[in-house]
């Protein structure tokens, strides 16, 4: 059965060329390795005005429980600079023990594995003792609106329901065996806009100068730190991200200037409670009494992204367990179990059921050259078996 | 003669379109009043490549010292929105009491009024025990390179020197009498752009945000105050006038970050002395420990605002006295001795001789409706007559 093997899987894969929100190929190719293992596979275009349609896939071996779902994404972030490649985007080439293409390791890989994983779970003790699903989407590097959200609505609408979930995004910072990610930081985004008084920069007092605001809002977003970090968490990290004022005369004192932060926030708080701490600080700063002389608070505006990402912690014991030995026996390497980074669709999976991560090492992500060692694919098509093998033996007992 | 009245002389003057850096006639309406004065008028047109032409004028009656200078311009600003003027902009219309027009008070009026006063003068006393001279250029309210600065040197090249200087800028905040300026603070930008390293919210430790550094220096230059002002001038204050970044997505740190400010300093500083402390509190921001977390000073590039304007201060009591006893004699208040506002052209003229300041009330300067209450044009002129008197009095005596 060729889908036992992951490099032939990623071949097939990377040469899809589904950057998104397009398909490109690459579900059909997922789904003509599917099938024959017994998956019922449903292909489901998602629609939002004003986004471009997207097609995402659901397939399911099985029908009893316990059900595990495996998750990721088809779609891949642009080439950049194609010339800069020393192998074609999608050509999939293997050099020097590394197969080139984009999505190699986000995730095209990941996914390319587990298919594989499954192959020889079956080959080697049959169909599974429950069900394996893959939710796929191809709106993952995307706006994310008509992708895993959706696709999740979808299947519980129609009555599926999950025991655990594994994601196979790059998760290994430098070697496989590095990382499992057990849950991720909140995150939100602020815009504010502060409205002083323009005037002329040599009568200040019949002006009021935002920029003063300004340095003293955002300094007071910043510290003290919001928090120490707790067992399982970074502490909480805040940064402006631009402040514009956009005035080019030297001799005017601007009306208004703006800036905007983002906040990746830990399980001290709550997007409502971390919202309601940094208004605090802002308001604080708006009225300091120091700064102010003795003027009313500067007046300023917020808004905030409109969906803020949550923060979650898995904490299934029996899933994590699972993953990490399997990690482990295959690598000889005890993987940390990790909160950090960036924010995945985990955040919304982990409302359906108890979810994990763990993929391919994710150096060379979204970079030119996007590359993954062969000798890796193996390694994680055992991994995902040996924790397929574990996970189906302890969600039994 | 007719140009004893400050009204028609005004008239004329505002008749003349003469928006920077358009000539407009004013010049020429000028020179038609002080030749039959018995003043030898000659016209300067001024050059530099990259700038218009501008026209100047110098004018010089007498031959002998002491050698009074009034020095002014006829170039005014733009009318702005000419449909919302309730008077046309060069149609000066007297309306109750008040004539309007661009120029009435910024400073067609304090010329109008000083050849009155001149004319006066020569009618009851006869010529001047000495010189008066008008040194008026078309280029105060534009680049102000082909104006006072290559006029001034263009007199003192040919000889001309100079005992006094009196500039008709309109002084007054808000009635006939209230301040005279005898110096100016100086006035220097400067323009930061602070170096991070560009990274993704989610790993700030691989990232290095310019905007911590921008916050923590930008509030430096503004605290503790440089200096709690002296007898003569207010304190020195340093306006952040724009910080910018342009960076619209709020999962990025970004690489570099900028801003602008502006200090307008009194003498408790030079131009080199207020560039070294201001560097000074930047290289401690850009070093500070706790903020940089042990890495080295960020690193940043400075520029400053070409020119300078150096602080001044007139200490010339005859001079000073002469037009303070001729406010306080004509307006019965006493003017206050101001070294507030902006920069003026008197920061040029102070290299060639003492330079003060009176002219009109310049509430409307700049602005749609910009009038002069017909009352203060004769009130201003016998000002400048009596200022005159005494002047030559004293510098006889």
């Amino acid at each position: 059965m060729a889908v036992t093997d992951p490099v032939q899987n990623l071949q097939t894969l990377i040469r899809c060329p589904s950057v998104t929100p397009k398909e490109g190929g690459a579900l059909s190719a997922l789904t003509a390795m599917l099938e024959p293992l017994g998956f019922s596979v449903e292909r489901v275009t998602a629609t939002e005005p004003g986004t471009p349609d997207i097609e995402n896939l659901y397939a399911r071996l099985g029908s009893s429980g316990p059900h595990l779902m495996f998750a990721g994404h088809t779609d891949v972030v642009p080439v950049g600079d194609e010339a800069s490649w020393t192998h074609p985007p999608f050509s999939a080439d293997i050099a020097n023990g590394e197969m080139f293409g984009r999505g190699a390791v986000d995730m095209k890989g990941g996914i390319a594995c587990f298919v594989a994983a499954v192959a020889r779970h079956i080959e080697a003790h049959g169909a599974p003792k429950g069900s394996i699903s893959f939710l796929i989407t191809g709106d993952e590097e995307g706006p994310a609106i008509n992708g895993t959200v959706k696709l999740l609505e979808w299947a519980a609408a129609k009555g599926e329901r999950w025991d655990a979930c594994l994601v196979g995004e790059p998760t290994n910072p430098d070697q496989l065996g590095d990382m499992i990610k057990i849950g991720r930081r909140g995150s939100i985004s602020g815009f504010v806009t502060v409205h002083g008084v323009q005037g002329h920069v040599a009568y200040p007092h019949l002006a009021d100068n935002p920029i003063r605001a300004v340095t003293a809002m955002t300094k007071a977003l910043m510290s003290p730190p919001l928090d120490a970090g707790t067992a399982e968490f970074p502490p909480t990290n805040l940064e402006v991200t631009s402040i514009d004022t956009g005035n080019s005369a030297t001799n005017v004192i601007p009306a208004k200037a703006s800036f905007a932060f983002n906040v990746r926030f830990n399980d001290t708080w709550t997007a409502d409670s971390i919202q309601a701490e940094l208004i605090r600080r802002l308001n604080q700063a708006a009225n300091d009494q120091e700064l102010r002389a003795g003027r009313p608070a500067i007046r300023y505006d917020i808004t905030w992204s409109e969906r803020p990402s949550h923060v979650f912690l898995t904490r299934d014991d029996a899933l994590i367990s699972s993953l990490s030995k399997a990690v482990e026996a295959k690598t000889g390497r005890r993987p940390v179990l990790s909160t950090t980074g960036g924010t995945s669709d985990a955040r919304f999976i982990k409302d359906y059921c108890p979810v994990v991560e763990f993929g391919l090492v994710g150096q060379t992500m979204h970079m030119v050259d996007e590359r993954v060692a062969v000798a890796d694919l193996e390694k994680l098509t055992e991994i995902y078996a040996h924790f397929i093998e574990q996970w189906f033996e302890n969600a039994k007992a």
